[in-house]
Parts: C-alpha cells; sequence; structure tokens
C-alpha cells in the first residue's frame, strides 16, 4: 500500500513526435525506392506529423537504402507547418543537405568511446569536433540537432556516468547543436537510467528509445512523468538490425500515440491513419513490423459481433 | 520542462512475483507432460521463485494441456517457504486442488458480462456465487485469491467503469475471497487506466498484465509507482494465444525481473537463472517465447570481444 493518486507525477499536455522511419526506420531495410519513401513522408504528414527526419545525406555506396537524399528532398511539397530534417554524418552531406533545403540536421555524437570508433571510426573528441566544423560550414541559421547515442550506457563500456553524458551534451551545444536528443542506442535504458540521465541534463533535450528488451514505452513513460515532450519514434517500430526481425528497432509511433491517446497527451497524430501507413509500411518492407499496437489493434477496438 | 526528481515517485523496495507460466502459461501450448511440467515447477523454485501456480483443477476433456494436476502437485517436494497455487473453476476442482493440499486457490470472476458469457458461460453474478459456493464447501481456512478479469476494460463492453469493477472485488472478498488480483486479460490497459482502478480499490490487490499491446511493462511501472507490491508473470511471457505467437502473452517474468533488478526493487529470483529456463521452456513448446529480455540478454550483457 503506498499513495495512490495525489503523489502521481503530471503528464504534459502536449509533446512533439519526431519521426524518424524514413530516415532510421529504413536505413537497415533493403532499399526503398525514392518515389515509395516520398509517399511514405506525405502520408505520414498527412496523418498528422509535423516534424520529420526524411532522408540521410549520406555515402550511397556505404548506406545503399538512403541514396537520392536530395530527390526525396525536392519531391516533398513544402509547407510552414511541417519541419524535414536530415541526418548528416559530416560536413560534405551537412552541406548538400543545406542545398537540399532542409529544415533542420541532425547529428550524431556517441557517449561511448567504443561505439564512436566501431559506428563512425572517429573518437568521441573528433565527432564533437566535427560538429564544430559544420556548424562553421554551414553557417549560424540552420538548426542543429546533436543525438547522444548511447546516453543509457553502452555495449562496450556497461553504464555510464549519467553526468559525463550531460557534460557531453553541453559540449554539443557549446559546439553549435541547438538542441540535443538523448539515445538509447542498444535498449539499456530503463526508468532509472531516464531518471538519471534527465536528473543531471535538467531535462533539455528529446528522448530517442529503442526497443531491444521491450522497454521503449515505459522509459517514454518515465520520461513523460519527468516532463520530456519530445521523443523521436518510427512508424511500426522500424529501425531493428536486419537480422533480428521484430527486434530492436525504434519505439513505434502508434504505440506512443496509442498510450498518450489513452493518457490525454496530445501528439498532434490520428492513430487510425498511422496504423493504415504502418500496414502499408509492413508490405514495403516485406515483413511484419515490430509494433504490437500494429499487430493487435488498438485498445478501442471491440470484438466482432 | 517540469519538476525532475523531487516530484518523482519512490517506487517500492520489494515486490512478490506470482508465477503463472506453468499454469496459465503452459494452458494454451499443446500439451506438455507431467514430469517435465513439475521440473519447470522445481527450475523456477530454485530461480527464488516462492508463490507459483502449478496446476489448473479442470477437466481434461476440456483442458488437456492442464491434465494430471493432483499428479504435478504429488510430484512436487514442499517447503515451508514456497507456496503452490492452483487455478479451479468450480466446486468439484477446489475439493480436488484441496486434497491435493495446495496452499491456495485462485478464482477467477470477470468484470465484464460478455467476457464471462463466452468464457464461463456464466453470468458475473452466478461467477460470484460460485466463489461463495467454493468456501462454503472447502472451509474457512484455504487461502483464496479471486482474479477480476477484464478488469482494464473488455473487448465486448469497451472501458469498464472503475468503481463498479472495485465494488465487483469487494464482492468477492465478501463472499470468501481472502485477496484480489486485477487483471488485465486481453491487453486493455494503459497507465491511465492502472491509476484510475487503483485510486478506486485503493490498492488492495495484486495485478495480472497482459502484453496484447506492448504495454505489460509500463503497466507495471505504473503500478509500482502507485504501490502494488503483487504482480502475475509468465517464464517467458507465455500464455497468449496459440494462434498469435509471440503476442499476448503474460508479463514475462524475467522482463519484470530485468527491469526491478535495475529499479532496485527486490523480486528474490535470479535473472541469470530465469533466462536459462526461460531458454528450456522455448525448446520445451518449440518456438520462441515473446520475452524481448530472453531474445536479448539483459542489459548487463556486453558486446563479445
Amino acid at each position: 500500500m503506498s499513495s495512490v493518486g495525489a503523489a502521481l507525477p503530471a503528464l504534459p499536455a502536449r509533446i512533439t513526435i519526431r519521426e524518424v522511419g524514413p530516415r532510421d526506420g529504413l536505413q537497415p531495410e533493403p532499399p526503398v525506392p525514392v518515389a515509395t519513401r516520398v509517399q511514405l513522408v506525405m502520408a505520414l504528414i498527412d496523418a498528422g506529423v509535423s516534424l520529420i527526419e526524411v532522408a540521410a545525406f549520406v555515402s550511397p555506396k556505404a548506406v545503399p537504402a538512403m541514396a537520392g537524399a536530395a530527390e526525396v528532398m525536392a519531391a516533398l511539397p513544402r509547407s510552414p507547418s511541417v519541419r524535414h530534417v536530415a541526418l548528416v554524418p559530416n560536413v560534405r552531406g551537412a552541406e548538400l543537405a543545406a542545398e537540399a533545403g532542409v529544415d533542420a540536421l541532425t547529428l550524431t555524437v556517441s557517449a561511448s568511446e567504443g561505439y564512436s570508433q566501431r559506428n563512425v571510426h572517429m573518437s568521441v573528441e573528433d565527432s564533437l569536433a566535427q560538429v564544430a566544423a559544420i556548424r562553421s560550414a554551414i553557417g549560424g541559421d540552420l538548426p542543429m540537432d546533436t543525438v547522444i547515442s548511447c546516453a543509457f550506457g553502452s555495449p562496450y563500456e556497461g553504464d555510464l556516468d549519467p553526468a559525463a553524458v550531460a557534460d557531453l551534451g553541453r559540449r554539443a551545444l557549446g559546439s553549435g547543436s541547438t538542441s540535443l536528443t538523448y539515445a538509447d542506442t542498444t535498449g539499456m535504458a530503463t526508468p532509472r537510467r531516464v531518471r538519471d540521465l534527465l536528473a543531471e541534463t535538467g531535462n533539455d533535450g528529446g528522448l530517442h528509445l529503442h526497443d531491444t528488451r521491450g522497454t521503449a514505452l515505459v522509459n517514454a513513460y518515465a520520461a513523460l512523468e519527468a516532463g520530456v515532450t519530445r521523443f523521436d519514434t518510427a512508424v511500426g517500430g522500424l529501425g531493428g538490425s536486419p537480422f533480428a526481425a521484430g527486434a530492436g528497432g525504434n519505439l513505434a509511433t502508434e504505440d506512443l500515440v496509442h498510450m498518450c491517446d489513452d493518457l490525454g497527451i496530445a501528439t498532434g497524430i490520428d492513430l487510425g491513419a498511422l496504423l493504415a501507413i504502418s500496414s502499408q509500411v509492413a508490405e514495403t518492407v516485406g515483413h511484419p513490423v515490430p509494433s504490437r499496437v500494429a499487430a493487435a489493434g488498438p485498445r478501442s477496438r471491440l470484438h466482432p459481433g
């Protein structure tokens, strides 16, 4: 028995979802044509998504699934109410993205030295220097969100000091980033790790959660209670390793929207439209998506007859 | 931004897990021999489980997977530190379970009239009358836990009034039950529904959560925050419909223990031993178990090399 009711924290009235399905979600899948990716982005915007990662300006040889970033941007109708963002790994990518007219850049810096070396073949320090180089190359106007990967632990070093992660975030801001997103890259976060990091950061960023261990939604809930109001999600929960279908993907947009709908937290996204897109995405990638809400239907769906 | 840290609720220091894998978990699977079920129960007890649903005293014609309940009980070594409980649907089952020496009975009464009619071909009122009849038949000593199914919504009537669900629980106590467990039978709970029901019940029971929509763990977390200290779980997350492998099962014991371990909540259960059992259970049932922690390994597992 304990203090039921009064002691439970209030939840935010509204959150912003940065939909990363067309980029982070599709990146590990076999390449999907530009036209199909454009249709996906437009459908998501029709469903109410207003912040969306549409492309990565990376080498098409290194990442074939992301080829055609400029073509994606060129094909998308623009609207002042929707922000199109793109991942960039370096100055060249940032310049191409800026030329293509993105509304913001996404960069990554890892909190884990081991992960940084293996993922981008760079030290954390060199990665931070790249943030500054990108800001210098593109000038002062374009928003740059830096994703701090492995922010809740690393499969190479294990648990990381939340104070050190928060300090890295502050250095990324000092290097020209305009906002931060803390990523649970390999699904090591728990509500305790979320609380611990947010206590150090002062809750100054968004969260990017992966469902490797089935904890993405509970971590999102713990973050909502702590006042976080921006989340990265991918339609269907795409983004997992292609070698472990159904496991390890991003927090599914429909799973977060489904929960927020019942919690009275506005997302601006229509769940029914989103589920229709998710179903289409499963056909596009040729396998079921990890989202459980996509599989079972929303809680409002009654037994037929 | 909001009140990070100070406003977040404390969590309980310790919880009790009622392991239901050998009963609720295996019931929808093809029959597993008595000896294998006995081995499973003993392995779970070795891993630290101290409250375990080992059998259902039901018609073996109706539920072939649960045949041999008395044989399971007879084969189990007894210890004062472990409570063996059995599901019983009626007076006859309760008498057989009592004769077999169970430490407690589990009964079910549904909060949903539509579900009650379809599941047990009885009205909710008749089901309550059965609770009283069972108490009358077995006398006053044996603990009887009544599981209130569809406590967080029904696929037949949709959302149910939490005050009415709480009232039904009180009537089950008045009919001879000694404790209550609120079940999210079809995965309709969200943290909001958990909070709402617990506010009505005064948090007087355990929770039995299903992962149909990927919400079992977040609902458990919301319940922990509200002070709930007893949970039903099934090793592997077994218990889903055999027609939807991997979806809809019970909250996996290893998923709850994994989270509690990192939250500093004692469960008495050893995660490593539990994961070994889960792996064995997957072989027993012939398909992967739904647990994501079982698939990915615990967060403490570092990258090899």
